[in-house]
């Protein structure tokens, strides 16, 4: 075989920006894009076909654009295949309704998870896989490369750089992937400036930047509520901290969303500093910047943290502890999803994270009947990092643990903790004996089941009824009973072999709260280092100014 | 607790950046330092204990700056912590020796290997822990941010933008960690333009350009002329390319260096295309662009490559093929190490290359008495991806293989090949009851044996006597005597339980070459696409420049 052509994505590249030239005529000035033409834009450069990445991560979205594709007409343009990280939007979906797009990869779905789901089923939507962010990324070098991507940012200055600010999040990967293999970049910026506050994507890489009439949407994800943290997650808090995070000395970590993990992060400076812990654990994070973490840091319990994305909030607080965080020359923070989920993966000692359901041989899944939602970055972080060679008290430990008395070349390992309670909202609960993502995987008609995090990779399973420590496990039954021994009065704890979890008891691979040395009425909402939201912003010396929702005052 | 200061590190850095324009005066023009005075720069910039992160990659050097820190004074400035991906000049060592810097994180040291052991020995040099290059670059944004990077780009304008060009390898990774935590980025440039071909860092990003005497050293470390490539290397390809990448239908995947994966790249074309599987293998690659892909590249057997560097005289090459190369507005080559390591662990099935020494768990190392080499990117390449959730037909298949008849959840695997001679030079066998990476851990002091691929995730050893398929052994001693039964004449493979082999072989668990179908006598270096380096460059139309010692005519 002979080639004739190998520039072929090259010319129609020209093709489709000189389309756009002449589509927009004076609505284009340089590289940008008057706001009221951004259909005749997106006309004039998408194909049928196309693989076309839309910006929608876990926080910010590119909401203008994902809004300007769905008044695009299927007749000229259908079959896209979209690339996302986060499919948040109802229009993320709307275009598969309306025949403009027909295949979809992604890593999470969260709130449209039920809609996926009846849209694959009516044949409308086909999916490619479901990813975590940092396998998705990996794809666009690969097999998945963009042949255009739409992508948010703060500002642009008049030659097309862009200023992403503390929302960079996933838009280096995108737009590198793109730009890099002469697809077309276009961004929506919330304004013009002449002068940017720093660059964050130079202007060679970008092709358009159209100003959006509204700022980009981003959602306030990683913020909880500490009235609402229970005295059971007290408890359960009280437990990792010291049988896990003081046990193994950890100091580099990622804290999975939620209360449970809010819980840990608020009895940093009050429980931990009270045995001892501040500077020996929970020093360096790969995290948003939670608002929970506030009085941990000013209590100098955190050296430094490294962010996905942004909180709504945070900005001035983050600004003004730029010793702590990875801000840029201008000030405001500087995220990166990509280099942070590499460091959540090589560089950090223990993930731990909260999940819906656990079976017998502690795979986990939060998928469930009638929803397609994808695990975003837990299976990165929540993965024994196999490629790993640099070592750590913490991964040693827990390395020599798994393998005492084997004879396997020593390793170290990852410590992956899932807390749970017992039993979820509305009684159901969180031990099964065959996980929910058996079914959803048969119905969505997935290979293998859509599984979080994988029984094998899992360290520890921590309920309120105690910690099992699943590295000392030596068979499947004594992982099994280990499993049952903390699952409580769900149907799986219940049908625990007694003496057997005694005897697991007795090893220290089961620990009750008080063979931890903790009294459970110690565990009260007084421990919390911020007990509301005032708190926080009280801690934050004023400088976090929490979303309006989270605001009573 | 309550502190103070929150901003000691941009304080610490305004005040370098202070004595450096106060130390330069006229020899600073905006961020351009004159040459001449680079020794001024790093004295006023570059304080004792500090991490200075210098750019020492697979193929580029930032070797005018590691002369500089040579020349600096230890009485004023000591007890450095280098970090770097390769340590490949004597000048990193000189540091050590001269009392310049005293401890070293690192992931690959190659021709220095021997020295560093004996300053190691000798007390000069501590090391901190040898990495895998993905894992160093994690550490950047967590627990090893520099203090001070100096990095290497073809290029600066007069602002302080940079152009890497097709060489940009690990500067995105390094420069941000440095800049987002207001540390100092100083840029050795080839040249200083008034207009960059593109730009690759922002000048927001970069303090210091200087123009280096002479242009960055790059080693053309990819380049195997096909003249060298014996018959056991063309019939061990063989076997690869119908027995895995056939049999697997092995679409995206990545090459380890050496003359053994050359073989394969120059069998695409002729054996495998024999075999009908151009388009069903081989497809995408996470991949340096080795001359021993042109006639594939050119067979129409290659869809794309993303390349973690460039490698010297591909350059117009990979220009002319921009269909097939990750290229830039200017037509040069983007690469990136941190994507492409990304992609190498997350978007591809299968990592084969070969290694010195394989024990009986199937544990390999590179690590010989004597020196301290490190892996580089192999123990992330050649590690399974646990937290890859999308699935392919390679990869389900290695999964089902590995868990038939188990209780596991299912799950995929990705292909982790190590391909060996049993002998090496000078007889030394392949195969051995003990790596020696045990007694250069003990003599180096290392926590665990410096393992560079774990038994746990090699899935096939493939040596001149068969495949051993590790994926279908139900137990320990199946595994070994699979590994046994591939190790011909070594004292390992002359310990095989015969019977044992025969069986492992009727499973199909051990595959000879007539197993596969393949006729020993078709095995000749006739199979290559090219069989020397003027056939490559013929293959290339011209557009292939070996470097000098590569050609001789």
């Amino acid at each position: 075989m002979t080639r004739a052509d190998w520039d072929t994505q090259r010319s129609s590249r020209a093709r489709r920006l000189e389309r756009a030239r002449a589509s927009l005529g004076d609505a284009l000035a340089g590289k940008l894009v008057a706001t009221g033409r951004v259909a005749d834009l997106l006309h004039a450069v998408i194909e049928s076909g196309d693989r076309v990445c839309i910006e929608g991560n876990n926080q910010k979205q590119a909401d203008f654009l994902a809004q300007a594709l769905t008044a695009l007409d299927p007749q000229r343009v259908n079959n896209l295949h979209m690339l996302q990280s986060v499919l948040a939007l109802p229009q993320h979906l709307d275009i598969f309704e309306k025949g403009i797009a027909s295949k979809l990869d992604f890593s999470f779905s969260g709130p449209q998870a039920a809609r996926l789901a009846r849209l694959v089923a009516a044949g409308k939507l086909n999916i490619g896989a479901i990813h975590t962010y940092l396998e998705l990324f990996g794809r666009y070098f690969i097999d998945l490369t963009p042949r255009v991507c739409l992508v948010a940012a703060q500002a642009a200055d008049r030659k097309g750089n862009l200023y992403t600010g503390p929302n960079t999040e996933d838009t280096p990967a995108i737009v590198e992937a793109t730009a890099f293999r002469n697809g077309i970049v276009i961004a929506q910026v919330n304004e013009v400036l002449d002068e940017l506050p720093r660059v964050d994507v130079p202007s060679d890489w970008v092709d358009f930047a159209v100003k959006a009439p509204q700022p980009h949407y981003i959602e306030p994800l990683f913020t909880r509520d500490p009235a609402l943290i229970s005295e059971i997650q007290v408890l359960m808090a009280m437990m990792a901290i010291k049988g896990i995070y003081g046990e193994y000395a950890i100091e580099r970590l990622n804290h999975g969303i939620g209360f449970d993990t809010a819980a840990i992060e608020l009895l940093l400076p009050t429980y931990a500093e009270s045995l001892g812990l501040r500077g020996k654990i929970a020093s360096h994070w790969a995290l948003n910047p939670h608002p929970a973490l506030i009085p941990a840091i000013e209590a100098g319990f955190v050296q430094s943290v490294h962010s996905f994305g942004s909180e709504l909030g945070m900005e001035d607080y983050v600004r003004a502890r730029p010793d702590v965080f990875f801000v840029g020359p201008d000030g405001s923070m500087r995220s990166n999803r990509a280099m942070c989920q590499v460091a959540g993966h090589y560089a950090c000692d223990m993930f731990i994270g909260s999940t819906l359901q656990i079976d017998l041989q502690g795979n986990s899944s939060t998928a469930t009947l009638g929803r397609i939602s994808g695990f975003g970055g837990a299976p990165n972080m929540g993965a024994d990092a196999r490629g790993r060679r640099h070592s750590s008290a913490a991964w040693l430990k827990a390395g020599a643990q798994s393998r005492e008395g084997s004879r396997l070349m020593p390793r170290g390992q990852k410590l992956v903790v899932q807390m749970v309670e017992t039993f979820r909202e509305h009684m159901a609960p969180a031990f099964v004996e065959r996980l929910d993502a058996w079914t959803v995987g048969e119905q969505a008609g997935m290979p293998i089941p859509p599984v979080m995090i994988y029984g094998e990779d899992v360290t520890h399973i921590l309920t309120e009824e105690g910690i099992a420590n699943l590295l000392l496990c030596r068979n499947e039954e004594e992982r099994e009973q280990a499993i049952r021994g903390v699952a409580g009065y769900t149907p799986v704890g219940m049908g625990r072999d007694r003496r057997m979890v005694e005897n697991l008891r007795d090893r220290g691979i089961i620990r009750r709260p008080e063979d931890l040395g903790i009294n459970k009425r110690d565990a009260t909402r007084d421990l919390l280092a911020a007990k509301n939201m005032k708190d926080l912003v009280r801690a934050s010396h004023g400088l976090y100014k929490p979303p309006r929702q989270f605001r009573s005052w």
